[in-house]
């Protein structure tokens, strides 16, 4: 029987990398993909930690992702950079774009990335992280699968849809957010399913379009945006901005292109990035500092900023190591030995 | 005794110019303010109607706007389109930058246009429909006053923060939101005071930080973002961007200034625009008809699109003139016979 173990990030990394290449991906998909999981497991973000290398497995090895896909960047003298996935992982797709983002976004002020015909496996925050580091500002956003029924609606039209930002700070973590637009991630439900709870109130619809607190239902049916009509018109926006603008697939398209929700969405992706010191610059320059009296407001007030979890997490993940379970490191141990045969 | 009135838009906008004019608002800066309450009132969108005419008139009244404003234009090879508002309104500034902003996004793919050093009088709604009448997609946003708690808080911090989209579509008018990231507007307290009535739950906090449906604590407190932290967070990134970034105030900021919340705020405001054509360029063209099927799925489910209230009112107030109530043409009469005496 395994045992519980502790492993320093670069181990992990090595450990996910391993899964990949023994499943036949090949490093330059795999590498990008593991640091996105490793990077959930460091911060305990166990949404986006190793629990999502089974589906990334199940998606190779249903076809919907390219293994072989090798991502192509192209740019003009535009505000606009595109890269092309190939039907690959996003996750390769991003670590070549964000270079020319950033170039970009320095050199106009602000810039877009369009990540297209990608399978999406991916939490947002890193992707706003790795500007922040760059000190720009940057907002991220992509469709899902269809399984959020618009405020008002009785079926499941938009995706979980999330929306993420990310602001630099000066000798501290950035302020980053990023959340699904529907009220409660598609994991959520699950958990309440597997624990035989019943949902929250104003979670989701049955699969007659009526509210519903039963999970297996809920599953069945559709949840609902958080916020009511206010969120359910952003999950809209980023359908227009993040699917039909850049010319890649809405989540009713991503739903009917997969025919399932267990494997990862086939979509694109919009970045947006901004340099705040561009912006300041005719105002006498950018002073960070106003942002920080409104985070210590913020905190001063007992309130908490968004990450502030995750990036606890982190310090004690660098200082201390990721520490696994012993399911979670026999999890890691079967998926390794068994490649493709291990999930279904 | 007044009786009530119909009035075609053009005439309301004469009447609505010469209360303005009457009060010293020069021509340059009261035509783009009344365009945008008489739209308002066009829409039924009352509370951004002649509703607002007093507010405007008291923040001139206070020296808290410059009357004599000629709002200037700066622009170079970026992204970035910047109009200083000298210190008056933001719709003067906005209409002066948004051709600017239009030029810029087409040829670059995105754009932002900055308003810096304005008051904000306007609903967000007017200034995306510009966009969208370019065939561009466009976001806006901006700080208010602090008066909104961030969720988890005890005290007022940002304030209402407006975001607002818009989608051009052909045949139709725009798919357009604009709310407040407050979970209810100001005013929607300010009436359930006038009317005596308890807030909804959830709506406003008091002076102590405790949860209140006493509408009079609540407007000694704060009210709440929609969507919990999710829209919270929402409103600190407008702070941030559409504040810190832009070089002009943040809420907080901005109520220190005034030290009042009866006269419209002085900060800045961010707007960004594509094109969609630009986007989609390398992906076939751009297809209007993914993003009809979208909002054909929400008619279909009897869900409803956004701003459809105010584009059925524009529709009957541009076929039969838009009526006004006897109270409401008295207030027009006493505001023109008055001019700046006529608010206190």
């Amino acid at each position: 029987m395994t045992s519980d173990i502790t492993l320093t990030p670069t181990e992990l990394m090595r450990k996910v990398e391993a899964i990949f290449h023994a499943a036949g991906l090949p490093p330059a998909q795999a590498a990008p993909v593991a640091r996105v999981i490793v990077a959930g497991e460091r911060d305990a973000c166990k949404s986006h930690g190793i629990y999502r290398i089974e589906g990334c497995l199940r998606t190779l090895k249903q076809g919907k992702v390219n293994p072989d896909a090798t991502p192509v960047l192209t740019q003009d003298a535009s505000a606009i950079v595109r890269v092309d996935a190939m039907g690959g992982f996003a996750n390769a797709a991003f670590e070549l774009g964000a270079p020319a983002l950033a170039e970009r976004a320095k050199t106009l002020g602000l810039a877009a990335l369009v990540i297209n015909d990608c399978t999406h496996f991916s939490a947002l925050w890193p992707e706003v992280e790795a500007l922040t580091a760059h000190g720009l500002a940057a907002i991220a956003m992509c469709p899902s699968y269809a399984t959020v029924a618009p405020t008002g609606g009785t079926k499941a039209l938009m995706g979980t849809n999330p929306f993420a930002f990310g602001w630099p700070r000066a000798g501290h973590p950035p302020y980053v957010f990023d959340f699904a637009t529907s009220v409660a991630a598609r994991g959520e439900v699950e958990l309440h399913r597997i624990a035989g709870k019943p949902l929250p109130e104003g979670w989701a619809l049955d699969a007659d379009g009526l509210p519903t607190t039963d999970p297996v239902a809920a599953l069945d049916g559709a949840m609902l945006p958080f916020g009511g009509h206010k969120g359910s018109a952003i999950s809209m926006m980023i359908e227009l901005l993040a699917g039909v603008m850049i010319g890649d697939m809405t989540s009713p398209e991503a739903l009917a292109f997969l025919g399932a929700t267990n494997v990862a969405p086939r979509h694109g992706e919009l970045i947006i990035a901004f340099s705040p010191e561009r912006f300041a610059a005719t105002k006498g320059g950018l002073d960070l500092g106003r942002a920080e009296a409104l985070f210590d407001a913020v905190l001063g007030m007992g309130a908490r900023l968004p990450s502030t979890r995750r990036f606890t997490a982190r310090a004690e993940a660098d200082a201390n190591g990721i520490h696994l379970t012993a399911n979670e490191a026999a999890l890691l141990d079967r998926l390794e030995a068994g490649g493709l045969r291990a999930v279904n």
